[in-house]
């Protein structure tokens, strides 16, 4: 059973000004709360489940004493944002990613490369960005402070409990690049083939969907780089997060894997 | 102005049951329809665009002599299915791209990689991958039956306008290979790392969102490929579009690329 009270206080989360009031948000489906469960329980301030999801995941609740709201199907639907609702919702605390300060010192650029996003808007983008840091061991990176909220409901789903090990700052560049001296590569039109250069850890700048880096952010890149395109390609630019995919994995060959034979 | 029969019958085409009886599917934006315009006006059989369009795009419908309704910015609303509904709605005809054995033998794959989509799912994901093909010049790429629609309106919008260059084809794998004696590549958990082998144009299997390839086209694999990740990494996997631009980006680089000084 759930309230109209709390149906009312769980959809407020769906919009950042009530995220930001309560200091909530909210990661939904069976395989996030599993690793959120696995990881982090402390997180859960509410899981709401069904009958269905307790008879599958009995034991990881009861293992880790995860105190739950048993609902109905039809229940789930009105507090979820998904047209098919999978088993269970929570309702976590805010983990605190935002503060810049804290990590500025922590991130050794010259040791491994990281991303600083401009004005990043698709959540999905943001979150799927998040999966593929962590797949790649990028423990830390940054965006603008404009860019989309790491607590969306979609930027969490999208980077599949990634978001419980990346650590995410919203910062300006220039905070950013302030503290050292490591290459600021950006993401551009007509800089160099990221497959030609000997490229080295830095920061690698990803400009917003429609426009690109900032003015402001480009006169601070010290390295521009491009993805070449096939000859006379139509298409003008890759989505943000393809892009993001194609130079992460490049950086990640040349400074990370053993040389081909 | 336009009719509440009007609003109904484009509304139908959210979904596929009514795409399929009518053979028509909406695009929409303003950069799509733009491109749609330039690359192939025969596609479009009803423009719906608001005043603030007309004023900025006079001179591309007049060019091309594209009949338009003028509607309102509540009446677009009520058509779309964005939240932000941006200027302009066309409803076009299906342009024949699922008819497999026209372009069977027209593919050649000693020349060319390409993809072969294994039940992929989102539709936003199918869209972004044919984007990414049409940035790195492949022509055609390959769906299972049961893959997603590629006239999904969500799948149209993220190819922007990349499904005029790239053709999509659905059909079994064993279809597709059953021509001709090229490696056919598969992403799974344990293969080679795509870094370390000489990759060789071919076909390239991405599998399903949370399954993988299906079972019965794992045996007609030749070439298991893997991206390795970061030592001690947690996450899974990756999203199925940004594992099939980081494997897409590699052969790119392999095949295509002038040889790094």
């Amino acid at each position: 059973m759930i309230s109209k009270n709390q149906i009312k206080e769980v959809n407020a989360l769906h919009l950042k000004k009530f995220r930001d009031e309560d200091n909530l948000f909210i990661a939904e489906g069976v395989k996030i709360i599993e690793e959120i469960i696995l990881q982090n329980p402390k997180l859960i301030k509410e899981l709401f489940v069904t009958n269905d999801y307790i008879l599958r995941y009995s034991n990881l609740v009861t293992d880790k004493k995860i105190n739950y709201h048993l609902i109905s199907d039809d229940e789930l639907k009105k507090i979820s944002s998904q047209t098919n609702p999978n088993g269970a919702l929570a309702v976590c605390y805010y983990f605190g990613n935002n503060d810049f300060e804290d990590s500025a010192a922590e991130f050794n650029f010259e040791e491994k490369f990281s991303f600083y996003l401009d004005d990043i808007r698709d959540p999905g983008n943001l979150g799927t960005i998040i999966r593929m840091a962590d797949w790649f061991g990028i423990k830390e990176i940054f965006c603008s402070p404009n860019s989309t909220d790491i607590y969306n409901n979609k930027t969490i789903q999208a980077s599949m409990g990634a978001f419980l090990r990346v650590k995410i700052n919203y910062c300006e560049l220039k905070e950013v690049i302030s503290k050292s001296n490591f290459p600021v590569y950006g993401a551009v039109i007509n800089g160099a083939n990221i497959y030609q250069q000997a490229l080295k850890n830095g920061l690698i700048v990803i400009g917003n969907e429609s426009n690109g880096i900032a003015e402001n952010n480009l006169s601070l890149i010290t390295h521009p780089i491009t993805i070449p395109a096939a000859a006379n390609n139509k298409t003008e630019s890759l989505n943000a997060a393809m892009a993001t995919a194609i130079i992460c994995s490049e950086f990640f060959r040349q400074l990370e894997q053993p040389i081909k034979k």
